[in-house]
């Protein structure tokens, strides 16, 4: 359990001061309690229509911080470096994959808009808190992702299909996992679909479109949360010709707790 | 009592109806337990700055949807026209106050992105329930509002201090109105301060910036919570060349319910 339990006790500077040395691996579990984003960065004359993407599908794209154009600092962790203190990135072109590196400095413009969004990872203390087991967590993995047949609400040039992710929850906790992420919607709040995968057009949850496939337990029962990655998807279908991104479960760690998100509990 | 409580009892395409016949009035009390909201709208190569601008100050702009450019309609009302339908507008030029009018038709310009804010009216329906007495109803007034020492984080082109309403709570029922707004982040969340007006540089409740005095009773507490006029500072402050606001208290009332923005209650 080494590899999962220490990464949980490193505060959230010295989890990114990790990463910035070349340490790679999905940040689930890491620096337990703090708030980790997801990453979309695309050019100015873009901002408008992302922000007005994340506006029209808050569930899915909750966005707790922008940049100023090509400033690669966030006010939700002072002294961090966007271009290099994820454990990995994704270069994208006209919705394309170009490149997954380590360090997205020399890929970074003057005119880069970065846009910090909400991650479920922030509402697993939160389950974990109360006794809920997280599955991925256990078998040492990234959560599984899938795209939906469910469309978000298109904005300017952008449009795409809503990513969720998925936790295998024990039938008898589901009640107290709905009512625990409905209290934090900046983080994607209550599940947006319980049991079903073909209700969200998932044909075979062994085969997640982003992250790990996560094996249940004897009573498990698959829930589906809103997810960050949802802008990842609208890239790919609304092809802006530049974008920097984290890779999926690879985010940025902040110096927010997890519990700033937790309406009624600050 | 006729002119608070008749007004009440409309449905919300009633109450628009009204307004776009004519009717002038604040809109506090009307269509009880329905979302009323902030209007502004500026011309496309502001609007970055404007959504922007109220992502970094959620707290008194948070907004509920945003129209395509030149589109005089919203998601939040379908059937409503932004342009009739509140009882009373401002039109802004350079920052300054150019015209106060009953319909905006005819300033209505085909590149104006129209931003729709929460409002605190939507959690006095939840205070009333729980027989928190609303002074400004009692007394027929509207509600008031005033500018604070208080800076907002500034996005662009658009800076600006924060606008706050003011209630008179009775002092046994402060906690509770604290507690019941924190369940409702959408519509300005808990109050910014509680008790002392001159700590958010208010040198007398009795002359407020925009809205009505309202009178204390014995053993109230003035209670402040973040106000969706605070766009309408930042556009004095910041002088884009054109907008259109409601007038303070003339909102837009929505057809949605007031209790789908309060947190774990839907």
């Amino acid at each position: 359990m080494t590899i999962v339990d220490e990464p949980g006790m490193l505060d959230p500077a010295r989890a990114r001061a990790s990463f910035r040395a070349g340490v790679q691996a999905p940040t689930t579990g890491w620096a337990a309690g703090y708030t980790q984003t997801n990453l979309i960065a695309v050019r100015k004359n873009w901002a408008y229509d992302v922000l007005l993407f994340c506006q029209r599908n808050e569930q899915p794209c909750p966005v707790l911080d922008v940049s100023d154009p090509g400033d690669p600092s966030t006010v939700l962790a002072p002294g961090a470096d966007l271009r290099r203190d994820l454990p990995r990135y994704r270069i994208w072109e006209n919705g394309r994959l170009r490149a997954e590196v380590t360090d997205a400095t020399r890929y970074w413009r003057s005119d880069l808009v970065a846009f910090s969004i909400g991650c479920s990872f922030s509402f697993e203390t939160a389950l974990a808190a109360e006794g809920i087991p997280l599955r991925h967590v256990e078998q040492g993995r990234n959560v599984a992702m899938y795209v939906t047949n469910r469309q978000c609400r298109p904005a300017g040039r952008l449009h795409g299909p809503m990513v969720v992710s998925m936790r295998q929850i024990p039938e008898h906790q589901v009640d107290d996992a709905i009512r625990i992420t409905s209290e934090m919607p900046a983080v994607h709040g209550a599940p947006v679909h319980v049991g079903d995968p073909g209700a969200l057009g998932i044909a075979d949850l062994g085969k997640p479109d982003f992250g790990d496939p996560v094996r249940a337990e004897p009573g498990d029962v698959p829930v589906f949360w809103a997810c960050g990655v949802t802008p990842q998807a609208a890239l790919m279908a609304s092809k802006p010709p530049f974008a920097i991104t984290h890779a999926p479960g690879h985010m940025l760690i902040t110096d927010r707790r997890d519990d700033e998100y937790r309406v009624g509990r600050r």
